[in-house]
């Protein structure tokens, strides 16, 4: 069985765990808190230099970072993965935007505006860019969205997954969605997808059981 | 025939350059100049709409952007991804590092520092945090080559190539590598293997040979 290293109000992990629910994979998983240097002791960054969650235990001792890669992973080969050849790359390069565009604003203003106290004073001077950028990048979602239903495949993948981790709580750090009418319509897309979780919920397994 | 768009001094852009050119696989190339604006003309817009450069025409008229799911749709089955499914993963999670830990960083700086004039001055603000977060991912890939070759696969992969292409330049953009042996030593590894290119090479095709 896999093993989940994850913190429950990370856009990052909720990306894993919504992918597992809705694939009905079980799965271990251990409460990870960033704010307590979890990811920092020296136990940790054996299992992930970069010191990051989510991380997968995808069989004893082998151990596979970067949430988009582990939403890969899992999918292949499932309803979430696309079946064609150049549909699957172009749900990946979807993934690879939400990463270089998308997470690093809305995610970093998720992280500090809701979970780091005092964390709007200490990031004020990187609050501008993260909105001018994080409007860019769902700037190219919404024209996307105007004519597509879904990011990849014309169906419900791992790419809107991916995207909307961070964008379904964009209106919760300072982001106004009013004129992205077609992001908001998705957004109500991906959550009516059967087995939708929210990202508060969690699997009580052995771990997280206590 | 695939048709890059590709600009000749950027590191994503000679990603797939290199990974071409040791495939021996023929393509048209395009220049395009991000300084003058070419990759925002309604036109590329049409083709990509976040505005960036690589951007592969893969059959007439279907595009796929970003670098890192170009590398990975071009080496499918070729000896440059790994053939073993947990390793062709390990090398996809790497490639996302790339982009959310060492692209915006070293690469952001490599823009600023060596392609735009005055870029330095513009970009004061931001260069401390390019440094201590560059520096951290340089951390990450030097922990792992110190007891690796290459980063997946014990072999080069296309997650050696989307790590190299910013890595090699490091030095011309103020970091310094004295205290990253290990990744001095790999830098020299991948410039070693067959068909390596430089990154100012470019094939001469229809369209750049002008």
């Amino acid at each position: 069985m896999y093993t989940l290293y994850s913190m429950r109000r990370s856009g990052n992990c909720y990306k894993v765990r919504l992918a597992f629910a809705q694939l009905g994979v079980a799965y271990n998983l251990i409460e990870i808190d960033i704010l307590k240097g979890e990811t920092r002791t020296p136990d940790f960054l054996t299992k992930n230099p970069s010191g990051h969650v989510p991380l997968l235990e995808v069989t004893p001792g082998r151990y596979l970072p970067e949430s988009n890669a582990i939403l890969a992973y899992i999918a292949t080969d499932t309803p979430l993965a696309p079946a064609d050849r150049i549909d699957r790359y172009d749900a990946l390069q979807w993934m690879f935007f939400e990463q270089n565009s998308l997470q690093p604003n809305l995610g970093a203003a998720w992280f500090w505006l809701t979970l780091v106290k005092g964390g709007r004073e200490l990031q004020m001077h990187a609050l501008e860019d993260w909105m001018e950028k994080g409007y860019q990048a769902l700037g190219v979602m919404e024209k996307h969205l105007a004519k597509n239903r879904f990011f990849a495949a014309d169906r419900y993948t791992i790419a809107d997954i991916a995207l909307y981790a961070y964008a379904h709580v964009a209106h919760e750090c300072d982001y106004e969605l009013d004129n992205f009418p077609a992001i908001r319509d998705w957004l109500a897309r991906v959550a009516a997808q059967p087995r939708h979780v929210s990202m508060d919920w969690h699997p009580v397994t052995e771990e997280s059981a206590g």
